[in-house]
């Protein structure tokens, strides 16, 4: 292509073992994008899923484990569903938002609003076993990161994704639920017009856009669970994924 | 890089001359891609930012032109507002779903929620001219769509993207509210694990993954108002934009 047109790439990681508890995955992660013939670059972004980041953190539990408690067990009746899997839900959970529909809409200990406070069985190998959302998605991401500075010598931010729901419109897309390197969120305003400001679009969402370019490469198969993405100009800082969560009190979307 | 890898290409189309009303915008998008080397191929996905298909389709208005009716003036006394505009929005809103805060959320006429109901001053010449959201977002996706399948005899898929809030998270990110050439939302189930398909994400809205990957690329600048993405597969077919609309009764989020 021409040098004049600017350019980002999204390079799917494949390759990868299948993760196991325990494993370090910023070392695999290296080991995977050498193996492609690539090389860390500065100014990469890498976004990892989260599925297999709970896999490596052992966020992994088996149902056979799981005792449900008398409210799980009302609740799975209600919903139809396997009680352990409520009583892991409710575990995860910090805050039930809604509960209809034979779907549990939750927060998480993090803040998250998501489905099954993130309690998932896709992408696994035994369908007793369901994955939980890491404990710190940022710490996380922080740690492949560093692991990459220190096989690499090179500076990368790192996104740990996860697939969410939103409301209004159809289809989930993924989003960012760790973030070390990079500040999530890109002020565009450059006008002191304080009308223009506040009707147009100027905060973007970096992180969850770059999450959600990932996922086209990912696809929802374990094959691809890492994406490097090069060529986007970011803004570098000690970004947490917090700095993604709307509070309550300025949501005119709830 | 190697050939081993899996590779999306998100690339930024500059060299567009401002647009005006009655431009054939698919004939510039053409030029465009020709002066930067490129030629289109088979398979790519074209995303076009709205800003630039409402200025081509002269949906873009003086405010100068627009009388404010009482209602408008009182809510723009309470929003702290220019009448004028409130006045464009009301006449744009199917439905006021939201007021509060100095922004109002409103149902457009398609059926987005959205600030403001797409009514915006952002990126356009004269702080007293409005640009409002393209009648037929998905026949101005078709319509460019055509034209670069008679020019250049290749079939694409053609977005118009456009960036809305969200409840719950931080900041905007781009949407796809008109389709040509693809569907829009993807199916990952592969299971007839009832259980798992409900509590797993596995209908995608790649559309607004496309276009959140594309902002990447466009930044919030008028610079960059359509961006190329080579390499993703994707299901051909009659899309429409109102497929990423949820229906009120199947919308726990709301």
């Amino acid at each position: 292509m021409s040098g004049k047109a600017t350019e980002v790439s999204l390079i799917g990681l494949t390759g990868l073992p299948e993760v196991r508890a325990g494993d370090d995955l910023g070392t695999l992660i290296v080991e995977a994008v050498s193996s492609l013939g690539l090389a860390f670059r500065p100014g990469d972004v890498l976004v990892v899923t989260q599925k297999v980041v709970s896999k490596a953190e052992g966020r992994v539990v088996s149902l056979r484990d799981v005792a449900a408690s008398p409210l799980a067990q009302s609740w799975a009746a209600l919903l139809a569903k396997d009680p352990r899997l409520i009583e892991l839900i409710l575990r995860e959970a910090r805050r039930i938002v809604r509960m209809d529909r034979r779907v549990l809409l939750a927060e998480t200990q993090h803040g998250f609003i998501c489905a099954n406070a993130g309690v998932d069985r896709s992408n696994l190998p035994d369908q007793e076993i369901a994955a939980l959302l890491p404990l710190d998605p940022d710490a996380s991401a922080k740690a492949i990161r560093e692991r990459i500075l220190a096989f690499c010598q090179t500076e990368v931010a790192v996104l740990i994704s996860d697939t969410f729901g939103r409301p209004w419109r159809e289809g989930l897309t993924n989003v960012a639920i760790g973030v070390s390197g990079l500040l999530p969120l890109r002020d565009y305003s450059n006008t002191g017009d304080d009308f223009g400001r506040l009707l147009t679009a100027t905060i973007i969402a970096v992180a969850d856009e770059l999450a959600a370019a990932a996922e086209l490469v990912m696809g929802k198969t374990k094959r691809i669970p890492a994406v490097l993405i090069r060529g986007y100009e970011y803004a570098t800082g000690e970004g947490r994924a917090s700095m993604l969560l709307r509070p309550p009190e300025q949501d005119l979307f709830r």
